[in-house]
């Protein structure tokens, strides 16, 4: 009998399931995906289908199933709940997979922490001393912070958290009951808000290259936004200090042009401040690459 | 040949060095302090004076001397720069003290970081697992951040520098060439400039007791500095979320009408969001013990 040595990964989003197979040395070697349906009978036929597709013949031979799913997660029991966009109130999502797959054991995670845990080993490999830090700038923002390769979660599962620090200026409430939160200004959702564009582009790319071509209010947006990033930088590196922060979420399929408006406002704060410069906070962003599996990945390194 | 048991802990502060024996059960068998004497010789033979004098008999028996000291500290080597109170240059406080003492091993290190360090072994003892953050509002205000016992010192040494995150909506210029560093308005230095008092009593008692006796002045200023306290808590709890929140530096010998105020102002916020409510952060905050050698105790634990 063989050692099983597969891994799969899967990536429960409102828009769309994805799941990769990764061998042994961890490289992907299959991957898959499909529109999400609401439901939870649904979301549970479709992630057990992505796992007989993506692993084949070799179903037998996977070790472990991990999934990262939106909404709250309790990842002892593979239980979720108040999953809104795919209408599930409460979903025993692991325990339904795992009978459903034969009994290979199965993990279920936050889909931000998946995301981190991927971004961090596709940017880094198997480099994963100290401590890394994912900004994921997606309908809200949120952190996950990794430590030697290894989520952390705190003390109160609130590590991370920096999207609900109440900091920024333009104090505009937050659904959370604070006001001046900083997802209120640099996630997704909040840029969409402050800068609505026509039939569903994505505003941030349109924001930035009206505030290029000189539109008065495009640039004051872009600078709120700028400078609610910039904030944010700040409280990660001066905090917990890492030594790579990685822009992920929705808002970093923009690209190259995030990353130059958000050096743009690191260079600005750095010319007033000896100390600041002396961090080359610069130096340490990457950005997420652009359409790689990260939540899938991330699940199955997770499991 | 007995083993050598003993730990020697010396605190050098602007004012008064302090010097503590630990056993081998690290409970403190003698400890003393003098004045402070300013020049790089004074402080050198003040700091084997003291060790001799704590040492006393056992001075054969002490395995290694750690020191805290302000200024810039170089561990590896043992030089200190920059010490403006003690009007140091620079000195190789490390080499020179053990050279006198006959060559037993020393370690030097930040103050901040030496009493983060006593704190957290006075407050909790051996249970050092998880992660303590200490506050120390002194002239300025810095985290110690110590996961698991160890103090962290991140990838560029800024882990904690939170005292300089420009958030404060008041926009104070700070030394460091930004504006808003929560600093300026809520370390012991800024409160002093804030609340001047006559006679050099400590200004945040008079504060808060002149609060709470009504006065409309004393009411705005103490709503200023406990809003910057509120911002540093949340700043810390929302980033590396730890199980303990230590209150120190100067300002913390206000006692508990500081912790009051401190509560008042996390009611206040945890009353319109129950997420921030739901970290219950109240019941995570120490205030330091009065007059406890912290900084020694934690100057010998670093050695």
């Amino acid at each position: 009998m063989t050692e099983r040595q597969y891994l799969v990964g899967v990536d429960i989003g409102g828009t769309k399931i994805e799941a990769v197979l990764l061998d042994s040395s961890h490289a992907v070697v299959a991957s898959h995906r499909v529109p999400a349906r609401r439901g939870g009978d649904n979301v549970v036929a479709d992630v057990v289908g992505l796992v007989r597709e993506v692993a084949g013949e070799r179903l037998g031979d996977v070790a472990r199933v991990g999934m990262g799913t939106p909404g709250r997660v309790d990842s002892a029991t593979g239980r979720i709940a108040n999953v809104v966009n795919l209408d599930i109130d409460t979903l025993d999502l692991g325990p339904l997979v795992s009978e459903r797959l034969g009994g290979v054991p199965v993990h279920v995670d936050n889909d931000v922490n998946a995301a981190a845990v991927g971004a961090a080993r596709v940017l880094c490999g198997d480099d994963t001393a100290g401590t890394v830090v994912f900004l994921n700038f997606g309908t809200g923002l949120a952190a996950g912070v990794l430590v030697d390769g290894v989520l952390q979660h705190g003390y109160s599962g609130a590590a991370g958290e920096v999207g609900h620090v109440p900091v920024d200026p333009n104090r505009f409430d937050c659904p959370c009951g604070q006001q001046g939160c900083l997802e209120t200004v640099c996630s997704g959702a909040s840029v969409a808000r402050l800068w609505p564009t026509a039939d569903g582009r994505p505003p941030m790319p349109d924001l930035i290259g009206k505030a290029r071509s000189g539109d008065a209010d495009a640039r004051r947006v872009l600078a709120m936004v700028t400078h609610a990033i910039g904030d944010t930088l700040q409280i990660v590196a001066q905090s917990v200090d890492p030594r790579l922060i990685i822009i992920g979420g929705g808002m970093a399929k923009t690209g190259a042009p995030l990353l130059e408006v958000i050096l743009d406002e690191l260079h600005g704060r750095e010319t007033s401040c000896p100390f600041l410069k002396g961090l080359e906070l610069g130096a340490r962003l990457r950005l997420v690459p652009a359409d790689a599996p990260l939540g899938a990945i991330g699940a199955a390194y997770a499991a």
